[in-house]
């Protein structure tokens, strides 16, 4: 049976959060080149990709995106050099909890249900509330 | 500076996850002993706290909770040892995270932006989508 897939939130603030959603988006401005359309890849709205990003930015010492002609600009965007050093951490984060073999992980795979396993294709975006 | 809180949640399947949010609501229930009274405590209906009770007890190879009368019983519900280990190996993975000095989560608080701190109450009912 699969282990688990482990997914972080940071809580930065009481409004500011670090997780899988952001965490993918960056990954996906950093190979697109595209705020848009990252969030299509996603499937949000600019809008919403764009409040991400906004809300990314404004929680950091300086921005993680920077965008060509610096408002809502719908072409080019870059992913800044804190940018990657902040998703690097968090991957790393994850995947140190994420090696084979953790006692506290291995207890969940082997206490599941018979009918409950994990799909390869599972991604972030069954993220819920519970 | 405070340390960004750490939140986790697992994948146990594709529509199966172990989170903050049923975390605490076990925990809960253990104080309480009464599904009722802990989904009270969080603020959820009676039948959200119900449904949470019945996926963590579809998800494993035995129950996490029990009811005195078996069914929808408002009265009395107790966590049973596996639940307690469920949620003891959850805690433990958290807290391995959590740990002082860790140096990929103390480069998020070392780029916070200045305007940006966890306040002391911070709590699980925070987690969104991103």
């Amino acid at each position: 049976m699969q282990t688990p897939r482990v997914q972080l939130r940071l809580l930065l603030a009481a409004d500011k959060t670090f997780g899988p959603g952001k965490a993918d988006l960056l990954t996906l401005i950093q190979s697109l080149g595209s705020i848009a359309a990252a969030g299509r890849e996603m499937k949000m709205s600019y809008k919403r990709a764009w409040d991400l990003v906004e809300e990314m930015n404004a929680s950091f010492s300086s921005p993680l995106i920077t965008t060509e002609r610096g408002g809502h600009a719908r072409g080019g965007a870059q992913v800044t050099e804190l940018g990657a050093k902040v998703l690097a951490h968090y991957r790393m984060l994850e995947e140190r909890l994420q090696q084979k073999g953790d006692p506290d992980l291995q207890f969940f795979t082997d206490h599941l249900a018979p009918d409950v396993s994990l799909p390869s294709g599972a991604s972030s975006d069954m993220f819920d509330q519970t």
